[in-house]
């Protein structure tokens, strides 16, 4: 399963370089991720309202090459599991209209149940989201 | 009672025009109030913890010059009484060494309990804030 | 002419009292009058390439119900002329499905032109912007 | 050479789920390095002014304990030069009067000369920021 999502960079994402400040794209990551997850199935609201949590563990981002002001994104996003309480979500973004990523990256994220402990993702979860092996 | 703290503009605060994004001061009035309450002993993690909330019902800000990337701000607060249920919160904003203010404006901020109700503003934290005719 | 663009809330538009964090809306208008001028035929980084900029130098904003996390809103802009030098961007944004303002509020705007000095409105913008009286 | 700097941690900076969103220790990096190049005698600012550009090329952040609404932090920060036209900077994130990080990471950054390309650190600046084999 894969999810692609436009986003069009606002003058307030830009610094005084004339690109995107690179905090940034872990929003459009998070985005992407929102997307999949909807997509999947399981708006990440409706999880939270079953109690469980993805909090981010880890982040990765490579920047190739800046995006600019006013450009239309896609943000690509996919999932791989890594355990059964660990999950990691891959991205790409780039230009509407061409497929060479301007940046890339990843997140680790650990499942919560409803009292913020470590618990395995649930089985429908898995099986929405498309993760094998669990 | 008047509060002043100081703040350094990020390279993430600006934009490619080469000065900070306008919604930036929003941020630093809100350092500023939190300074404020701190100094008259309400920090406010402390009044959400007895279940009183300010949220902010109106904002107005006037930039008259740009803030810059690595200037050192200084930000100044005060507060006036409206009513026994809102509180305003007013705001200048300069370069450290400069009485001149780039910015001013102001936050209205409802009182609201424990059940996010309206609620008159604690006598003890008028007294604190100094705010007369509670 | 008006112009009414979505816009989804992110978790990291969220703050701890379980809503969007009021300088958000600031990102949000400046949305709303990006899609206004591409509408009007004027996209913003097109002015900025000829040399005309229209940066914020007043914002008012009033908050009456807060946009939650994964809420689809809808910004509405609405623009007046103010003086040959100056423009006022006035916002709606709402919950998709109910015309109800969660909040409003106004932007306005100086001319400034390649010399970043005052200048009056060029007139083929003002016809585009469907300003009269240029 | 390492630096530490203080951060407090705003409202604005948590999300709905009571803790600081993960995109802002990129802006508390930021924060560092920008102290870092400060302490070392090469302000940032000037550093642009030379026409010497430091653009993030790769980020990692691991977030073991999360940091949450009026905490403040230390933000520690360390250099390492990569190769003539590369340096790390290194990044750990704690409470104040805990020595254990509550995230740590890392950021990559490719060195552009005035024509924004590649060009090796100038030797003045590796001698400032007490880099060795340059």
């Amino acid at each position: 399963m894969k999810n692609i999502t436009p986003y069009r960079v606002i003058y307030g994402d830009t610094d005084q370089m004339g690109v995107a400040y690179y905090a940034n794209y872990l929003r459009w990551f998070e985005i992407g991720r929102t997307e999949f997850m909807r997509q999947a199935g399981i708006p990440y609201d409706q999880a939270e309202r079953e109690g469980i949590f993805f909090p981010v563990t880890e982040v990765q981002c490579r920047y190739r090459k800046p995006a600019r002001y006013d450009n239309l994104l896609w943000i690509e996003t996919t999932l791989e599991s890594l355990s059964p309480v660990a999950v990691r979500f891959h991205y790409r973004i780039g230009l509407e209209g061409d497929r060479t990523a301007l940046a890339s990256g990843w997140t680790k994220h650990a499942c919560l149940g409803p009292e913020r402990r470590l618990t395995p993702l649930p089985e429908a979860y898995a099986r929405l989201l498309g993760l094998d092996g669990h």
